[in-house]
Formats: structure tokens, C-alpha cells, sequence
């Protein structure tokens, strides 16, 4: 038996055990944009650092940002490869609580209609299981064989779902410490239940919310109706009009940067089988929904994207009220890709509202979020080594693609670190990521340890 | 001192005395569209009929419909005129409740910034005070002569704020008990605070609520945004619609039977001294939001309007979270003038919604309203006779005009039976009617009641 199939018969061995520790990992309700959670998150933290000691890395502990600590250890190999791996440990809120089948903080194993069996917790995929994936391959490596294969620092941070709002200062005031060959980052999906995939690019974001403002106060829509000016309506309008009929987006410049994909990689994308049945078909939609006269994949991959997150204004409750709001507002988001510029964005977004506003109104803006696009190198050879050790574990090629989602700590690890991420997940479409619910499939949890004790052989190479 | 002068001097003495039956009918939270309160409403009822009980309404009582009871009693007057007054006992909902400076049921007198002394609580206008000037007018009467000067039904509903859903189900039921000359009703308003108005106009309304459906759940717009339907898009493209540039309603149709001013009552209308600064000043607005090339006048009385009442979707708490929502809703109203046709508007809004949703999702409607306009005759003997006395009690002629909010039972009046309505009310505009700190002026309550006292004289003529 060679030294790699010892370590994967011991992730084997270890499963239930791996399953208890990440069940005391979930049941720690760290939720970190909640102040009322702060000390839970702190909990969560030294819980994370505890476990790590004894895989190699001493010296882990906690370290002080402007919000909730960081958990970082080192555990050198010299003249080995030297990789950073980078995670979180605080997770969404849970609301609307009543949604939740079981409690979002009482981990357990459940068997889906169609046969899988998954772990249901907030936080069970996004990002605990996925970080345990990596500690568990550790921990399986230092069992075996009495070391880890490679260089590696551990740094876990606690406010990802916040922004990541310290983590960028923590970064350059430690980037000596932080120095490694590439990072590892285990916070992306597969292609499929049965199909790995490598994450190359990550769409970048600007989040703005708009608040509308004009009588000043309610009104009774009998009397003032047709004489002042209704919120609702204006702010309808700003949303309306970030759209043109062929769902484009309509602000000034918002296409500046963005590139073309290229002929031969859109041809590989049509090889996906991504289809409106397969994509749209499980939340019960059918007609992809972005631009004209771009395949799917293009408009959930390769496209920047606007949507409102959220509207509210009036009387919402049951029944009728004949009133004239006072204020409305909107939260509003758009994914970028390629060059196109966060700031540039943001100000296109907040002239097309000022331009939508009569004179006797005003409007106010709160920014929440603002982030670059981010494309990998497909040069890399940590690339090449994760893409063999994925297909060796999984009997199928992966996916190199770009991703939807969002993670902005990347382009800092690039910036200031000098760094390239290796970004490797298990999780799933169907996880929940956000809402009640949320699960990871065991099956992700226990060929996502085997991958990387996989991965991280081959970088030993 | 004629018969009416001793009838106002007792009204003037009695002020004190009324005040406190006023604010004892405030301080039952009678909020008829929230279930919650049903024995509130129900007690409000009750203790109207035994207050009227000693002003010759002997058989008052409570009367069952499908919802809250209606006050009804019986003052008879053989060869007098005999008329019915109606009001409403129940009250707006009082959210939001953190805007309220004093406590919605704890009614006080408070001086405002230019001296006015005014009521504040919820239905210190609408219509509680309202309701009480005509039964202090009673009470004095009652007082000074032993009896009415004309014959009287009382009605007193409970479910205006909830569209008289069940009202003319009972006026059909029990059209021989409510059997008289002229209705009159205290619901509507003076022209400003030293001059009275009688209403000679209502529109009418439909007020519809639309709920945009999209994907079976709430989806994380970093892995759906481009390529899932967003429903906060497709409704505000709905609410954006309904208006053109020009401010004119879009729906087909909506304007049949809208009836063009008379040049000669448009001109008596620009001598109202209405300006954008003495109507729209008060509420922080200075630009009419109506149709263009209309007087403000005209867009908030004789002008059909739409406004969007409320709207709701995705996420609207605090800080950022990037969901596409499964669904959106939002309240639309439109006040109807002349001949427009409820049925064939509400329709149409339907059609218009229907053409804007997408194939793959849905939209649900749940109606509220529906009521068309009313104008009453210029030529009743009882709005001369209501005219005389106004002038008398106020000093200025009288203005008569057509109000731009509904009270759709005046219809089913004249409907079922056959007699029209004289609408006389106090209210003002800066009373915050269905809003936050509603109040009615001291003066309004006061001179009020003499109105009524010298109306009721002059009817008896």
C-alpha cells in the first residue's frame, strides 16, 4: 500500500470521528454580521484553533482584527512547497428561522428523497464543512505518516459573510508572515454531484442600496393622490430602467472592461450539458432570464449581472391602506467581470438614480460592497497538479470555469501577497448556501478529504 | 335667546364635558382590518350606543353584519324632515408606532408651534371627532328642548377602514328601518381652517394587490444572478408602467368616462388661491406630480389617479445579503372620477401585469376595493339649507367642492335607497389622517358641533 492510499483508507477509517468534530464545529452559532453572536464567533474561533494544534501546526492561535479574530498557524516543511490555505469560520444568518426544517444549530444527518445522505446545519457547506475537508486530509496525512506532505499556513477568518472588512489590513500588515507559493481555497462547488471543478474566476461586486425620499410623511392617497410625488413609483422606475429589452444593463460605461469569451471556450461550455432543464429546472424556472442572444452558461458565468436584492415601501401588511409612502428603498447588486471598475460602476449606478429624481425629492445611498473581478492564471502548475489528483479521486476530468459567486479576499491575496489562489469545493447547486436549510452532501464532505489529501500529495511532487 | 342660541350656548358650555366623551371613545383601540382588535371594535360599538341612548335614540343598540356590529338607533319626528347621519366608529391601523410622538390611544390636548390647540390620537378625526360633533349638536339639543329639532336615524359602521366590506349587504337587508329624506355624513373635510366646505364629489376607487412569483425558493444571485428571474425586476417594471412620461395612467381604457372640467368651474377653481406652496409646501413637496399641462387643483380632484400604496420583497434588513427572491408584492390603488368603470379598470391592470411576467413565472391578485364615483346634485334644499348654516356659523360662505378620497357606501345610498347624501365634515389637511399622530383641531371639534346645531336647525325649517 503506498503512503497516499494509507492516508485515504485512514479518511476512511476516520469518517464518524471527522463527523463528530465537524458536528462541534456547526454547533457554534457563529454568526458574524450580528453583534448579539460576537462572543460565539470568538467560540468558534479558539474551537477551530484547539483542533489544529495537534496536526502540526503549534504555534495556531488567535490573532486580533478591527472585528472577529483570525486563526492562523504555520507548519513549515522545508524544501517542500509552501501553500497558504485560506477559509472561514463565521457563517450567514439564519433568518427566516421558521423555514428551517430542524434547528440551523443542531447538526445531524439526514437522507434526501432521492437517496443522498447530507449534513443539515447553517454553515454545514458554507464554509465549515468545506474547511474541515482540508483539516480532516491534514490530520489523516500526520496520522499516517507523522508530518503534512507540504509547507503549509493555516489562516481561517471570521467575517467572510461580513465583507471581510479586516481582513485586507491583517493581510499587509502580516504579509511576510502570510509568504507561500499559491493559496488553497476550499469555499466553491463542483460542476455536479459527480463532477469536480476548479474555479478560475470569480465575478467581482458593487452592492448599493438607494432610499428614496419625498413627502415628509405619510400621506392619505385620497387627498394627496395626484399631486405628490410617490416614492414607490420613482424607485420602480430606477429598477425598471437598469434594464433594456433585451436585458442588458443600461448604465453609462457598465460594459467598459468587459471581455469576449473566447470562441473555443464557449464551444467547451456548449460540452457542459448546462441547459435550462438542468440549471433552471430544480427552482422551478425554465427561461433563462439575462441577456438576449447569450447561452446560459454565458449569463451566470462570463456576463456582469445587475438584480435587485430588495424592495420595500408602504403599507405591507394585510389588507388595504390608501397611503402615499413617505420613503422607499432598494438593495441593488451588480456582479462584475473582467476590468470593469467597481468605482465606476458605483457612480454610473448613483447618476442613473439622481437622474430619475424630481427636484423637490432626494435620494440617499448606503454602499455595502465593492470589489473587482478576479481571473486565475491557467498556466499554473498547482493548477495542473489539483486537475490530476481531482480526476485520480472522482474517475472524471474537472471543470475548470469561472464562478457566479464572489470572493474578494482573493484579488487581495494576488495584490498584496503576490499570490494565486487554487480555488477547490464540494459544494452543490442544490446546498442552500443562504437560505433555511442548508446542507452538504456527506458525499462531498468525505471525497472532498480524500481530494485534497490527493492534491496535496501532488504538490509534494 | 332664540331656541338656537341657547342650543350653542349650551355646546359652549358643555366642551369640557364632551371632551371627555370624546377621548373615553378615543381610548378603545377600535382597528377594525386586524383581528386582533375585534372586541375592541365591538367595544367602541358598545359604548356608542349607550352614550346615544339619552338623546331619544332609545332603541339604539348593536346590529350583527358579516363583521364588526353597526350602531343603529332611532329618533322618529312626525312632520319634521328626517334624516340619517353616518359615521364609522373604527379606526386606521397605527403603524409605524415608533413615529408617534404620544401614545395612538392616549388621547391629550397639545398646542402646535402656531398656537392651534389640537386632539391627538388615532381617530381624533377620522372619524371618532368627526362622529361626536354631530352627537354633542344632538346632546345640546336634546338638553335645551327636551328633544330633536328633526327626525333621526343613527349609523355608525364599523368596517370603514376595511372598505364597508358588509355595510351594504345590511342597507339592502334593512332598506324600509333606513328609510329617510337625506343622509348626512362627518368624514370629510373643511376647505382650510377658517372656512368650510361641503363636498359635493367623490371619487371612486380600486384597489388591487399583485404578487409576482418566480422560482420555487430564494436563490444566491452569485450563482442564479444573470440567468433566474429576479420578481422586484418584473414588478417594478409593473409599477414603472402604469404611468407615461407625461403622468397619464397607461392602462387601456382608463380614461373612458373621465369627464373634462367646465371652463367656468375651472376658473372658479383658480380662485381658490390652491398653489403648489399652500398645498404641497406643508408636506415638504413644491413640484405636482399629476398629469402635465393639469392644474394641481384639477390632478387632486377631478383628475383619476394611481399610486402604488406599498411594496415588498427580497431582503430588507439591515446590511447586504445577495438573494434573488422567490417573490415580490405591491399594493396599487386608483381613485376613479365621472363614469370609469371599476370592473373594466381592474381588468385591465390585470392584463397589464399578465403582459409583463414571463412565461415561467406567475403572478397572483387579491383584490381589495372597488367603487365608482360619485357627484351629488347642486340643487338638494338641504345643501342650501346646510349652506346657510355654515356661513352663519363660520362667517364665510361655504366651499363646495369634489373631494378626492372615497367613501364608497354614499354610493349604495343613493343606490338602494334612493336618497342622496349631504357631506359636511372639520377635518384639515395637516391632520395626518391615516398616518402618525392623526389629530383634529380643538376648533374644528367646537365649531364643529355649532355647525351641526344650526344645520339641524335649518333642516328642521
Amino acid at each position: 500500500m503506498s503512503q497516499l492510499e494509507a492516508v485515504l483508507a485512514k479518511i476512511d477509517a476516520n469518517l464518524d470521528a471527522s463527523l463528530e468534530r465537524l458536528f462541534e464545529f456547526l454547533r457554534i452559532p457563529s454568526i458574524s454580521t450580528d453583534s448579539a453572536y460576537k462572543d460565539d464567533c470568538r467560540r468558534a474561533a479558539e474551537w477551530l484553533a484547539n483542533d489544529v494544534k495537534a496536526l502540526g501546526f503549534e504555534d495556531a492561535g488567535l490573532r486580533s482584527t478591527g472585528g472577529h479574530p483570525v486563526v492562523l498557524g504555520h507548519a513549515p516543511k522545508p524544501g517542500k512547497r509552501h501553500v497558504m490555505f485560506y477559509g472561514h469560520y463565521d457563517v450567514q444568518p439564519v433568518d427566516p428561522l421558521n423555514l428551517w426544517e430542524t434547528p440551523p444549530f443542531e447538526p445531524r444527518i439526514t437522507t434526501l428523497p432521492d437517496g443522498r445522505k447530507v449534513i443539515t446545519a447553517r454553515g454545514a457547506c458554507d464554509d465549515k464543512g468545506q474547511v474541515m475537508t482540508f483539516l480532516e486530509a491534514c490530520r489523516a496525512w500526520k496520522e499516517v505518516t507523522g508530518s503534512l506532505p507540504v509547507g503549509i499556513t493555516l489562516l481561517v477568518e471570521g467575517a467572510e459573510e461580513d465583507g471581510s472588512k479586516f481582513l485586507p489590513e491583517f493581510v499587509e500588515a502580516n504579509k511576510d508572515e502570510l509568504k507561500s507559493d499559491v493559496v488553497l481555497v476550499c469555499d466553491t462547488g463542483m460542476w455536479d454531484g459527480d463532477t469536480p471543478m476548479i474555479t478560475t474566476a470569480l465575478r467581482g461586486m458593487v452592492y448599493e442600496e438607494v432610499i428614496v425620499r419625498c413627502a415628509n410623511r405619510d400621506l392619505h392617497s385620497g387627498l394627496f393622490g395626484g399631486g405628490a410625488a410617490n416614492p414607490i413609483r420613482i424607485l420602480a422606475r430606477i429598477i425598471a430602467d437598469l434594464h433594456d429589452a433585451d436585458g442588458r444593463v443600461t448604465l453609462d460605461g457598465f460594459y467598459d472592461g468587459v471581455p469576449e469569451t473566447p470562441t473555443q471556450v464557449l464551444e467547451q461550455w456548449k460540452g457542459l450539458g448546462l441547459t435550462e432543464e438542468s440549471f433552471l429546472g430544480p427552482i422551478g424556472l425554465s427561461i433563462p432570464a439575462g441577456e438576449k442572444g447569450r447561452m446560459l452558461i454565458e449569463q451566470v458565468q462570463s456576463r456582469p449581472t445587475c438584480d435587485a436584492n430588495g424592495v420595500i415601501g408602504g403599507y405591507t401588511g394585510e389588507g388595504a391602506k390608501t397611503v402615499i409612502a413617505a420613503e422607499a428603498s432598494a438593495k441593488v447588486s451588480f456582479r462584475l467581470v473582467g476590468d470593469q471598475d467597481p468605482e465606476k460602476i458605483s457612480a454610473a449606478f448613483k447618476r442613473h438614480c439622481e437622474a430619475r429624481i424630481p427636484a423637490d425629492c432626494s435620494v440617499e445611498f448606503v454602499k455595502h460592497k465593492g470589489s473587482r473581478a478576479i481571473q486565475l492564471p491557467y498556466d499554473m502548475p498547482e493548477l495542473t497538479a489539483a486537475r490530476t489528483a481531482l480526476q485520480e479521486e472522482w474517475g472524471k476530468a474537472p471543470v475548470t470555469l469561472g464562478s457566479g459567486g464572489s470572493i474578494p479576499i482573493v484579488g487581495d491575496f494576488k495584490r498584496t501577497l503576490g499570490v494565486d489562489s487554487l480555488l477547490v469545493g464540494f459544494g452543490l447547486d442544490d446546498d442552500r448556501v443562504h437560505s433555511p436549510n442548508e446542507k452538504y452532501d456527506l458525499k462531498s464532505f468525505h471525497k472532498g478529504a480524500r481530494s485534497w489529501a490527493r492534491i496535496l500529495a501532488r504538490l509534494a511532487e
